[in-house]
């Protein structure tokens, strides 16, 4: 690359790398010098100067993204503590992350989220100065069915009614537990607002990659409750960091067709 | 939620994580209540309360399946230990689980198998009182390749056949070892049965969701041998506990799939 | 199986298995005598004895192959630590290793590219022997879009072309970055040729199971850059013992296409 471009993508990167990892950031780098300098530079001016500095997403929906995606995939453990404690750099709050984390258990299932609240108490505990963690009691009242039905209503109109539907003649229980669990009780939790609960469940359903006709739902559902298409499409490319670029080739594949559905509507 | 629902819920929850826990059911509850309280509800009220206690699948078959799942994801080993020791507790033998985890090879790869046998030898040194663990010796006998046919036939039928025979043209060695491995030295194993072999591959190839057309397959095979539908629903319906709502919810496209192909043959 | 047979196939894998680990063979088998001895025997017989010795690919190949797909898995770090000692054993180079590592962060993403550099490093580290790894410093000149577009066309060729093409109307900077990042910083890379990236790029692709436009693509692209349908079947087949016997099926689907492609076209 032209020293010029290197340069303006490295500091631009740099920067921005630095905010997350506060401080730490060139012990991250100094860890790849014996093996793969490289790698800390592809980081630093791909990861964090191409994708991480873009426009279209905050710093604080791109750290809980990412702890949403690394939490579900489940295999990189280093990188989710890292971007933990990003997520808390950037000014997110721990009740944010651990209201993200609880809501991983309904895409990737108990084992994924509950590994995930193992690592958000390590770096919570590693982190004297924030004080003692007090985490959220308050729980949504009345009836789960009722609530859950409305916001499955509220969230993913009509393609989420649809998965309803489609379970009344082979697993009617599943969906009444879809909306009184998934709905009723995690999408009703206060403490994280829709439009971010919907982005951070498209970026993991994009790396996890095998849940194809969720990730289209929830496109639909990002958007219906006033997420952008801007917003759908920078979290799928921010994938490409973190999953690799054939879960965001394909997480855009997901979001074209989606957003083909909506204006053909 | 009402009251009323909740403690219905969460009673029969707690008394069934109980028997899978056997006396750590509170340190497992406890250990959230600093960072996710509510996590621990969930666990109960829906992973236990609603899904596990359900009537289709006894608690042994519950419990296989959820090792082979967490076995093959390759991606919880503290729950894939503590659901060994959950299967211990409902009665499973330990030869049952050390044949499970020599099954997921076949469908997850040596890797997943061997962390999972190193997860129950763990297990199985954690609990001394079970006395020393004498591995099974005896190995069927007789040609693999013979056996391995008269294995496929009987289990995964026209479909298994259909598979052999797509590679001829491009991979014929790999129909063999598919014949010979597969199903002439692992499904010819004893300890343990043809239908419980089906019911947890249903249950991992759910949890994987990255292999729809041998999921299929073997809905088709735990049916042929004796398995219900019932069986394939329930353990389905389990995975969204273990690998997330939309693992199951794709798992049971796939099985209102086959069920239709078999009511129309 | 016939004790013939079985001694054939043993002996033969045995003296394969002897190779990788250079000494550590038996110390693997014994490993699995309290737990699950047969284990060791299929991973002798079949993973060595039916998979590993096959013409097609040399040790090298197979090797590099491995350590591709069980670091873009990601969910196991003992195997990928075996295998990529296993890959100097055969005579792959620190060098050749860690740019397979570096390759899969194009595929699999960062942390799975990060947490293979750290397995490298503690194999490397355990090897004192060995010398000090230099790590390579040269990276390749000029412009990285223009360097990454040609190196497309030579790689991908139309199926390349159209991938950029698509995302025209989405994201056309998550196209950029195919090209500047992927083919003009990581493809352009010296330390490893062509063909043996985008044969690991089939291996892994295969592996993880989830990208399937890719890994039509890049199985167009190993035969675009001088590998053989042999190479491919072989390696896809090889996965069947790292990933499971579903996903080498299911990547020979893939090979089955695209060929039929070829030969059509």
């Amino acid at each position: 690359m032209s020293t010029e471009q290197q340069n303006d993508r490295y500091e631009r990167g740099y920067a921005a790398l630095s905010e997350v990892a506060n401080g730490a950031q060139d012990a991250v780098l100094d860890g790849l010098a014996d093996i793969a300098p490289h790698m800390g530079r592809y980081i630093v001016e791909f990861g964090f100067g191409d994708i991480y500095t873009r426009p279209g997403l905050t710093r604080r929906q791109r750290q809980l993204s990412t702890v949403a995606a690394l939490a579900a995939m489940g295999n990189a453990a280093p990188q989710l503590r890292f971007h933990i404690g990003g997520a808390l750099n950037v000014g997110c709050t721990r009740q944010e992350i651990v209201e993200v984390l609880i809501h991983v258990c309904v895409y990737a299932g108990f084992p994924a989220a509950l590994n995930g609240l193992t690592a958000a108490r390590e770096v919570f505990e590693s982190r004297p100065d924030d004080g003692p963690f007090v985490p959220a009691t308050d729980a949504p009242g009345g009836d789960r069915f009722v609530r859950g039905q409305q916001a499955l209503a509220d969230i993913d109109g009509h393609a989420g009614q649809q998965v309803i539907d489609s379970l009344k003649d082979i697993a009617p229980d599943l969906a009444r537990y879809v909306l009184e669990f998934s709905f009723g009780d995690v999408y009703s939790r206060t403490g994280l607002d829709l439009p971010t609960r919907e982005l951070v469940t498209v970026a993991l359903c994009t790396a996890l990659g095998t849940v194809g006709p969720q990730l289209r739902v929830h496109l639909h559902g990002l958007l219906n409750v006033g997420g952008t298409r801007e917003e759908a499409v920078e979290v799928i490319t921010q994938m490409a960091g973190y999953a690799g670029f054939p879960a965001a080739l394909n997480g855009l594949t997901a979001a074209r067709e989606v957003f083909a559905a909506r204006d053909g509507a």
